[in-house]
């Protein structure tokens, strides 16, 4: 049975709605696939369900060839899980809370680690039983700060998400391997072109963590890559550090009258002007130490000023740091920071000045401070002094001052080496489509999962974590396939095969758009028949390019000569085929 | 590919959970197909998932089939919507409420009228477009005060709910009557057998509701039917009041000492011994008046005192004056209200002293009496003179007091005329399986969904409400569907249609059970084979007949003579078939 357009459940609109920000939300919008109910939430109109439902019939598909089974927790959720695993607290205000009637906590579960843990930890107690991994497909709850881009980060979302089971690292790994070929094939058959990333793994003792990016030059996520296979998003990169340098024979710093110079900028002309180097060499700001003062907040909320040490020619980069800190909360440094911290002289800050270290382990300041990769022993640095107006040329690394701890915190630049060996590096963009993650024994230790190994000893289980966000994928596909007209699905996922439109006032346009109907269900098409008996043809037309099912057939005048028209949504290609010749003309 | 057990996510239990109340969920949990994850809330494993995904098929048919159209609205939802319709405030604490970082107020959505009618409002504006029915299925929230009996009543549930949208009446019939069929499918084909029964229609404005109840002796709801085909809910039930009486000549009322007769039995005795009825027959309760006191909370918190009168061998009904009195809520008079109105004296209350009435539209009190249906105008009364150990006789209602309403607060008894005529009524008791509803305008009304009619102007959509509890049914069958072994799933919405078991430690078992496995895949059944190596005969039978699945087949010893045995779960039924012969067997 087609689905008709005279009574479908399905209004097209011609104005953007006010509130989008992203061509997938506007279109998805018009297009009648998705209505706002609040920010960041949505609710599914019947073209977008079938959208959505391929998707899922993909995944399925592909974790059951994965061998993972399905299974469905609540999204209403005790919060006792979430207190053992250290997560209700950790998670901030990113999710909902609320009580119920005798006044218990519960929230909406953003992610389930915890509630498949104690599952089975609940009905397994076997090495023999393992491995296992099992799925879901469902929604889940942020309370996001700033809910946007429609689907894209929404605060009530669907994600698969799947967890392995494993007693031993190999077998993690290679659980880990199944899931992440799975996805290959699931980005694939989505018909999205994908990158894997190296990406962080974060605070859980896991081992491997890769991210699927879509290329793309408008993606939220910049990545690394070099031309010999190197990947990783901006969080994982890591330098590769110079060798130390022996710094025997090096002449001692000696502090210098640099007035005006709180710049990097500012700093290097100076120094060309009033101190050029000996050897001709003009001074870059590779040569400078710049050095930044931010303040963590622990997880406990204790507040602690820290400065970070990298090369003049570099930035701090946000997301960097904030994993090198993690799980500390990272800001710069306010003016009452650095009025609890005297020491430190605004734009002339450095580890070091004439009475000795001032930052860092051999301070007296208490302020720890961490270095760069390649500031490495025997390097040799201009930086503050921590006197007003004053510079310390030839401070050497390792020698007049000893970093606490080294962190990845400067941005990453085209042409920096790939960590292995690989060549230099390209930036480039991309969104987010997956995630694979060995979580490694955390949330198993955390909550008690062991279960006999071979020897009969408990063992406390590996597990691994496999996301993809369903609604988010089917936003992503949205905001790669569409052009002025509106939406350009892939087959795979198109809410219908093949668009009918009978246009004309001639009753034969519409027999002979009920025939192709016919002959396409015969043969096991979904069809969307636009049977509308008063709109004009450009009503109807400008309908099926909004809504984008990737083959439109036109009944029109050409039937009284015994033709319809084929016409690919992607190409705009038109052709004309015998009414009875649709089917074969769409299997070409 | 079929499901085999040794790589399968599912654990059967042998001891039943200790917080298991019916034999649904005892059954359901030890067969390792749902899991409590909180009160009233759970997990579904892979079994479970399977014949929920099997009833939503069967019902998402049906829908289609009967042009409705499939949407999905959030969960989480905001304040706004059912602060216009009331409802944020009279749900009480019957839902969840939380707030998002932002302070504002949301709810887990108990049911999504609101929802659905703000999205007709938004898309449509035509008579044109109507009639629409559009539905979803979707997991809804209510905080009940006590979750229980499994998966019956939980917190975190899924339902599919349908709304109907129309102009007119007769409109609003027709989809009502579609929507009424295809429940009747959905049933049957569930193996579900069903009574429709009247149901109150509540609030809403509506005409018309029923409910699809399951008979059995165990069943929840009480209802009433009658041979001739009558039946509904004792809420619904309405009363054949007899004709008036002309009460010209009667005498007029005597009161009598009736000293310790707080109750109908003492005062029937007393009146019997001492006040013996001229005509000599026996006085009996029916010939009492008893005169309940309740008080009422009205939804704006004021609280009231009213009396109910009844013939004294009838008990008030919780159900049936909890409809009577919506949206207050009724219970029994405190020591409190009584109280505040010492005009009520408690074992001898009346409508009527002798100074004139107490209670009702005449009386000095204020108090508000309600009588039932059969306290029509001439009936004479011995009840309460409102003075301690005083009873009035020939009490005449019309005469000596005027009510100021008729309630059906009266239980219903077996032998009670049905009110359409078709004879004596018996009680039956059922489980609640499906609810259809006309609401009426209400919703739109309130919400401002209004439509242009045919004459231009416009008119206020009238809608009809459509609820089947997709996990309660679930629930339901399972229920309905065991026996001291375990489950005995339907073939409809079995989680497989044959359970393959290879026993013993022959090789030749296994590769005949492949064989069968392989024959039953390629005709599209689909299989769980339990090809675990080193389990007893015993073990895999218990098994077996724990899960349900309908049919299976034991390839063992009798492999050797090429046969395997197929076993019919319900009827215990064992045959030996051919090993190339199960298909055909199975097919019978």
């Amino acid at each position: 049975m087609p689905t008709r357009l005279t009574n479908f459940f399905l209004r097209t609109l011609r104005e953007d709605p006010a509130d989008a920000e992203v061509q997938s939300h506007r279109l998805l919008v018009r297009a009648g696939y998705i209505r706002r109910a609040a920010p960041g939430i949505f609710t599914w109109l019947p073209l977008g369900l079938r959208v959505k439902a391929k998707i899922e019939r993909v995944i399925r598909e592909e974790m059951t060839a994965a061998g993972a089974h399905e299974v469905h927790f609540p999204a209403l959720l005790p919060r006792e899980p979430y207190e053992a695993s250290g997560r209700w607290t950790s998670y901030g205000d990113g999710i909902f809370r609320l009580q119920d009637r005798k006044g218990a906590d519960y929230l909406l579960a953003p992610t389930h680690e915890e509630m498949f843990t104690l599952l089975v930890k609940d009905l397994y107690s076997s090495y023999k039983e393992l491995p296992l991994t099992i799925y879901q497909i469902q929604d889940k709850y942020r309370d996001e700060a700033r809910p946007r881009a429609g689907l894209l980060r929404g605060r009530e979302f669907t994600m698969k998400d799947a967890y392995s089971f494993d007693v031993t690292d190999e077998g993690q790994d290679a659980s880990y391997m199944a899931q992440r070929d799975a996805y290959e094939r699931i980005f694939q058959r989505l018909g999205l072109e994908y990158v894997i990333v190296a990406a962080d793994n974060g605070l859980m003792g896991g081992a491997r963590s890769e991210e699927f990016l879509h290329p793309t030059p408008v993606g939220e996520d910049t990545f690394v890559r070099s031309a010999g296979g190197y990947a990783a998003n901006v969080e994982a990169f890591t330098t590769v550090a110079p060798d130390p340098i022996p710094f025997d024979g090096l002449p001692a710093p000696v502090v210098l009258d640099s007035p005006n110079t709180p710049t990097i900028t500012t700093l290097v002309d100076l120094a060309n002007a009033e101190y050029p180097r000996p050897d001709g060499r003009e001074w870059t700001a590779a040569d400078t130490l710049k050095n930044v003062v931010l303040a963590l907040t622990q997880v406990d909320g204790t507040r602690e000023v820290v400065v970070v040490g990298i090369p003049g020619d570099r930035e701090i980069e946000a997301k960097r740091v904030e994993v090198a800190f993690a799980p500390a909360e990272v800001e710069a440094a306010t003016e009452a920071d650095f009025a609890k911290h005297p020491g430190l002289v605004k734009g002339y800050i450095g580890p070091w000045s004439e009475g000795g270290a001032v930052l860092g382990a051999e301070s007296t300041t208490g302020i720890r401070y961490f270095i760069d990769p390649r500031v490495v022993d025997g390097t040799e640095w201009i930086t503050g002094a921590n006197l007003d107006e004053k510079h310390v040329f030839g401070l050497v690394a390792g020698r007049d001052f000893t970093a606490d701890g080294v962190v990845e915190a400067a941005n990453v630049r085209e042409g920096d080496p790939a960590p292995d060996g690989s060549g230099p590096v390209e930036l480039a963009r991309g969104m987010e489509i997956g995630h694979v993650f060995q979580l490694g024994r955390f949330f198993a230790e955390t909550l008690g999962l062991k279960v006999l190994d071979e020897n009969g000893k408990l063992a406390t289980v590996t597990m691994g974590s496999y996301g993809i966000g369903v609604t988010r994928i089917l936003a992503i596909i949205a905001e790669l396939n569409n052009d002025d007209k509106g939406l350009v699905w892939p087959a795979s996922v198109a809410p219908f095969d093949v668009h009918v439109v009978a246009t004309g006032k001639d009753q034969a346009a519409f027999d002979a758009a009920e025939r192709v109907v016919a002959d396409l269900e015969a043969e096991r098409y979904e069809v969307l028949y636009d049977d509308r008996p008063k709109l004009s043809p450009g009503v109807k037309f400008a309908d099926a390019e909004l809504i984008g099912v990737p083959k439109i057939v036109i009944a029109g005048r050409g039937v009284a000569d015994g033709v319809v028209e084929v016409w690919d949504r992607r190409t705009g290609e038109r052709t004309q085929v015998p009414i009875d010749g649709v089917v074969a003309a769409l299997r070409g």
